[in-house]
């Protein structure tokens, strides 16, 4: 057996993550592995918690790496709190939505599903309703942003639904956290996960998650035992605080990479970073529409980090696609659940959230869709994005 | 907030994991993210499938790495073989063996220990007794390498023994994996895991799993949903076989890794790796019983990739690894449970397994302790295992 070492392209990442990543954060992965319990890698493990609250924009205490991809934090949410029996409410308007109603079920709690169609966030309305007519609900959950319509949820209005009937406020935030503001605390968000490849910049591999005390406290309070060993928070968290309890070997240099790409957030700052991250997304949606294309989100709700925009009539998206990929070495998304098939989503998010990104890819779009007999108007898409730019 | 950039020291690995990491693979952690749905990177699985199959022994389709640390694959197959009210047999000789009994109860499995003295093997007579007199057990799980001990288990009568009772057996290879012969197929072993952090010679953040046609009937046959989301397998499955259906976003850089430590170990052959592994064991345990220490485990049980050794009555175990790092860059670990400040344990794993190691070891070690006044014999120690390289 003979295996050639790879020799992968450097893309352009502009998918629904993982996205490009910075070659900072690349070189810290190869930096000497340390022991888990070595101090010199407590002090990363330190610092990284700090610069996790500052992105979070919370005091939580609890605010910690689990070592696994995105859906492992949320998953970490999901069985800390939840007990056999437990009622939650949980929005569902895509595919993660509905993963976090899948999760709740394998946990053993009941599940009340609060919809509204996708591509469209969820009304606060219903959410009141549906904790209004279900007594004792432990949690109610929402994405914050959804990788798969490229809808911002609004946060505090539903915060403050879930105040008024002493509900947990969980919020999915993997798409969101690092691109635009979170605010988990001034959101009265109670607990949130994560992931590193997407507005972090950062490898696949790490899920931020944080806990308030109030969502610690029903996390201390079970009856029952976690029923994942693995995300078991009571005994992570003595790994984490200063206990330093051994519970499983920490994926050391992916935390070298979170380490990194937390430290060039720090230094850009988040507000800057946020800006950022809203103007590149403007002058990719202004030029999609000036090209002729129709966005899938009215603009109020449409996430800085996802562009969803509909292929136009009658084309192969994946076509399109893959030929992004063959000609440009760009990666974007397809459409997901409803949008499978007819639409494309353009993720800008972290390094890969920048003006020579947005130019490439309206250009590339263009110059595809055009050599599949589609009237587009190229022009008017740079001339739109560059008027974001200019102003 | 300013926070420095990391400047991890090259230490020498020498704990129970993680072990030292050849740059070659530490190079490859830095190479460019792909898309977790890139051809490019649909290939790079396909090659670590057919690499694992390679260090595993085994002819087992369903060989894929899970994203996460070792426990989560141990966590993977016993959520995806177990349902709530099954019985299980664990030998439990270690403190992994108690991590195995703990995540069978979250299971909701009824779980039956046989037992042995930390440091021994289990009995299979023991094993042969628990499935006699318990009916409808539906798997044996054992450790294969005892991290927590330093013993290696006989597989192959435990494995006849499972036959005979048509239970389903099931070894922890973590320790083992790429530095001791596993042999999945030909030891009978119906389903395994492992990380690689030990002797694949990789960072951890990964957790190789394999489970034969038998292990994989008892999964598509349960009647229940698998309670972990994120760990199950008819899922992951399709993501890892030609469907590519996405679940979740793998740790793509994590894989880059694995597929370097894969090609080192083909290149190496997996036969002059075991026997690389067993001869730096053996001069280390010379070297050290010549020094003047007691190994705890027994001759004929011990671990080629971890030796256990106890400390001199009345020395600070804790203080002379802390020296040991201090003074030499040398990481070993110390004892667990019943050898909890009475014992070290010192690794050679994967790329850290070699001579230079072992006689730096054995001076550091024997300087220490020399310079806290006990007697050792430095001498001795080199020329033993001086003795077992000339050999």
């Amino acid at each position: 057996m003979i295996i050639e070492s790879r020799n992968p392209v450097q893309r352009v990442l502009m998918g629904p993550g993982p996205s490009t990543v910075d070659p900072r954060i690349l070189r810290a992965m190869s930096e000497p592995t340390l022991g888990h319990l070595d101090p010199q890698f407590l002090k990363i493990m330190n610092e990284c918690m700090d610069m996790l609250r500052y992105i979070f924009n919370t005091e939580n205490r609890l605010t910690i790496p689990m070592s696994g991809t995105g859906s492992s934090g949320m998953e970490t949410t999901f069985v800390n709190i939840l007990e056999p029996g437990d009622k939650v409410v949980i929005g569902v308007n895509g595919v993660f939505g509905m993963r976090m109603a899948d999760m709740a079920g394998r946990c053993g709690a009941q599940v009340i599903q609060v919809e509204a169609p996708w591509g469209k966030p969820i009304d606060p309305a219903d959410v009141d309703n549906a904790l209004a007519k279900n007594s004792g609900v432990k949690f109610f959950a929402v994405v914050h942003a959804e990788t798969s319509t490229g809808v911002l949820q609004p946060l505090k209005e539903l915060a403050d639904i879930c105040k008024k009937y002493d509900v947990i406020f969980l919020a999915d935030t993997v798409t969101s956290l690092g691109g635009v503001p979170v605010d988990i605390d001034d959101n009265g968000v109670d607990v949130s996960f994560s992931g590193t490849q997407k507005c972090l910049g950062c490898p696949p591999g790490l899920a931020p998650v944080t806990f308030n005390e109030k969502a610690s406290k029903a996390v201390k309070s079970r009856k029952t035992k976690v029923q994942s060993w693995y995300l078991d928070l009571s005994m992570i968290e003595q790994y984490w605080g200063n206990e330093r309890v051994y519970h499983h070997t920490a994926p050391i240099n992916m935390i070298y990479a979170l380490h990194e790409s937390l430290r060039i957030i720090v230094e850009e700052g988040r507000e800057s970073r946020f800006k950022r991250h809203k103007k590149n997304h403007k002058a990719l949606g202004d030029g999609l529409e000036a090209m002729g294309l129709s966005l899938i989100v009215d603009r109020e709700y449409r996430l800085p980090s996802l562009t969803t925009v509909y292929a136009p009539e009658g084309i192969n998206e994946a076509d399109v696609r893959k030929q992004l990929l063959e000609k440009y070495n760009m990666e974007i998304g397809g459409g997901l659940g409803v949008f499978k098939g007819r639409a494309w989503r353009i993720g800008l998010m972290g390094y890969a959230s920048n003006q020579a990104n947005v130019f490439l890819c309206l250009t590339a779009l263009g110059n595809i869709l055009e050599s599949m007999d589609r009237k587009v108007d190229k022009k008017a898409a740079l001339e739109a994005a560059a008027a974001v730019y200019s102003s």
